[in-house]
């Protein structure tokens, strides 16, 4: 428990699972490439599904529960679907100590026993659109597996949707993607550049997928959601068909989007020090945590006493705050919130209390300060929005700081060989688009949305491009 | 959609399945065994899940997550559980494209998993009680299977405790009960009977099973809930140990306790009528809805408007209500909420609003009221508690009036035959309560804490008895 977290400087990837691991997170389960997901990190997961599922449900999508379990025939029936997801499903052959007549297999995604279903619901416009959302688990062989980033099975939501035309469902997917735009900059203090992927990193199946990348500390990306325009592709293997307003039938316009337990990673990539996790207020399950230390027995109820009423002022100020109760030496429970990344500590002894103040720490600044009692819940109060901007702050300058324009060979490979976002241009040749990665293993992460089009010429080839995309390493 | 629903009268089990129709709750699946929950059958799922989190929390048990997948030969190390399981798992036996080196199962239950990974956790007394609980999707592979009551897939929760001593781990399991209790009664308005389980129907692996019981429509008893004394039966297989204050290395006392979405059968089966669902408005997402009615389309932005006032005041009251803003033929409208089990409904057209008055309709009873729109707000919040007692008073006077003690052999067939709950004299043998299961198809519900200890003899097989026991057919 008291080992020390790897610097940053001196190795990322083995700070990012040490971060995890004083913070008691996760942890590698006895079955390969799935995680036990402990306490404090499914508190997290508890967190994003309540604002989130709030959020989908302001729009009117509502909340379904289909099967864990897919006739392997369904997943063929897409051809691209199918390419893209059977190498890496897990098949059900013997149930009920028999083998069974046709493989299942544990739904890597559900589009296909999903669609299956809409094709009884469907049958007028009037059925249109139909919005559905499900909270699931999903299981993808996943053959090199990191906590949170990377594992067999996680948890996540997909929201599928049917409309009548194609301009409805491109909307709704686009309308689906500010929701995750929102819901990472605003709760989780990541900035994200929201754009297109190529075709060659679009979802299996869709006609245009749309993202959020986020920057991490190392300068390489992470996908944080997807949202997927199905176009017909799906419908017509599915046969998710509706008479029109003229009695003409037609095929639906889909959509599906999704984000996962993979955002708890990127939100500890994103924010996380030396000391450990850092949580942005509005995510932390507890905001603020009080933390009576006392030196003598006798000194003990009298701290925990003023603890307890500093829990009620903060609790009636809106902050989530609780007291530690435990037993144990002042600097162990001072370092045991800290590692855990509460955003604000609240340290209250015997001295402090005869001088009617306590001592407000800042998790993201490590900045001490002195504060009186009358004010702690009106100021800890206001501290939880100063925390919250700074860490969106303190991303956003990274990320600006670490993401240049390039405009000839040479420089775009420095750049991504120094862990930078790299804007530029490149004339949608996939061919070209594949090079690159080899040469430099970096892809497109998206088109950005908010990249005007502009004449140029392919970084790599030379190519006449009309527009700047972002590339960059990635998880 | 317009079928009729299957009266109790005629045919009780079809009944139960035109009103999950009916209602739009959930349907079979093109996966054997495994159903679809639709949007209104999820809603009451989510309610129960609210409810039931907010109750372990306060007990101080914490959520986690723990892999879907199971290492078959984990399952074997505890003898009884392997034998009570293995018979029902779903097996994975290739992923990735390859064939695994060890098959894995999908949870049947977690005990195994779990207690592999508290083996990791635990170390000294101070680390106990250890409460954990895990919201999830488990896989048994059953033949007969019916929507809710017994699907393939389920969704539950199953809380998994150690603790330091047998006594501390038998009032956890019996604490949890009682929080089962409180739910089925206050929120769910299900009349239980809490007791303890005979051995034959105990949990595949515990000391101790206990268990609540409800009676549903038609006289059969349906298990709501289970808590489990697991002793040390699973540590000792799992080697789940700790050092004792005195330093001495000790194997844990464990629980684990779950509920399922067959609750939500057991809801269906204990208020609904021969027009459809009838929800508790305590666990009914939509409490009251409010249905403007017109005939001519100059009346249309009057109702409508009247209807979002009345919203706004209900909502104001703590009532969870909803406007429906449909088109549609009134009839079909009132319905359609009528079906779908939502308490009250609140009619308001052009001559209501002339009136100044609503017409509200009680779904418990079928009754019409006419409100003046000043008192609409409290009087609906207030019959929100009025049917919430209604439902429990009907369940537990139906269950009253089925109960019978039986002291001899006839007495006890007949009214068995008759559907009863039978309080019956019974002395502890597994073999005559087998035989009493053949002959008569009932089993021992429970044996219930309520019941004093008393001097008599079997019921069946005359030998001499300490306590009556309740018998009855089940679900």
């Amino acid at each position: 428990m008291a080992k020390r977290i790897t610097l940053r400087s001196e190795d990322y990837s083995q700070w990012y699972l040490d971060v995890i691991a004083a913070a008691d997170m996760a942890e590698h389960s006895p079955v390969k490439g799935c995680m036990v997901i402990k306490p404090h990190g499914y508190a997290i997961w508890e967190m994003m599904q309540k604002i989130l599922d709030l959020k989908f449900k302001e729009i009117g999508v509502e909340n379904a529960y289909f099967p864990l379990l897919i006739p392997q025939s369904f997943l063929s029936r897409e051809a691209e679907h199918v390419e893209g997801f059977a190498p890496e499903v897990a098949t059900v052959t013997h149930a009920g100590g028999k083998k069974l007549e046709e493989p299942l297999v544990i739904r890597p995604t559900s589009e296909t026993i999903i669609y299956e279903v809409f094709s009884n619901w469907i049958h007028s416009y009037r059925d249109l659109p139909l919005l559905i959302n499900q909270w699931a688990n999903v299981v993808r062989w996943e053959m090199r597996t990191r906590l949170f980033l990377r594992t067999t099975e996680f948890l996540w939501q997909e929201g599928h949707t049917a409309h009548a035309t194609h301009d409805d469902a491109d909307a709704f997917a686009r309308k689906m993607l500010d929701v995750y735009v929102d819901f990472a900059e605003n709760t989780l203090a990541v900035p994200v550049i929201p754009g297109q992927k190529s075709d060659s990193e679009r979802f299996a199946g869709a006609l245009r997928t749309y993202c959020i990348e986020a920057m991490m500390q190392d300068g390489k990306a992470l996908q944080f959601g997807t949202s997927h325009n199905l176009g017909q592709n799906f419908a017509e293997a599915f046969k998710v068909k509706f008479s029109d307003e003229n009695n003409v039938e037609q095929f639906v316009w889909q959509t599906s989007w999704g984000v996962s337990t993979r955002m708890i990673g990127g939100l500890i990539m994103t924010h996380s020090d030396d000391q450990g996790l850092v949580l942005p207020p509005r995510i932390a399950a507890v905001q603020a945590v009080i933390i009576p230390l006392w030196f003598k027995d006798e000194e003990k109820a009298t701290v925990i006493e003023k603890a307890q009423s500093l829990l009620a002022e903060l609790t009636a100020a809106g902050v989530r705050a609780k007291v530690d109760l435990r037993d144990g030496r002042p600097g162990e429970k001072l370092f045991h919130w800290e590692k855990k990344g509460i955003p604000v500590r609240i340290e209250i002894g015997p001295k402090d209390i005869a001088a009617g103040e306590v001592v407000v720490a800042r998790r993201d600044t490590s900045e001490k300060q002195r504060m009186a009692f009358v004010d702690v819940a009106t100021q800890v109060a206001g501290l939880m929005e100063t925390i919250q901007q700074n860490l969106f702050d303190r991303a956003a300058k990274h990320r600006a700081d670490n993401t240049v324009v390039a405009t000839n060979w040479d420089d775009f490979v420095a750049a991504i060989e120094a862990g930078k976002f790299v804007l530029a241009h490149w004339s949608g040749d996939a061919l070209d688009e594949k090079k690159i990665k080899t040469e430099t293993n970096a892809t497109i992460r998206c088109i950005p949305f908010s990249e005007a089009p502009s004449e140029g010429t392919c970084v790599f080839s030379s190519k006449p491009s009309t527009q700047r995309v972002i590339f960059a390493r990635n998880y």
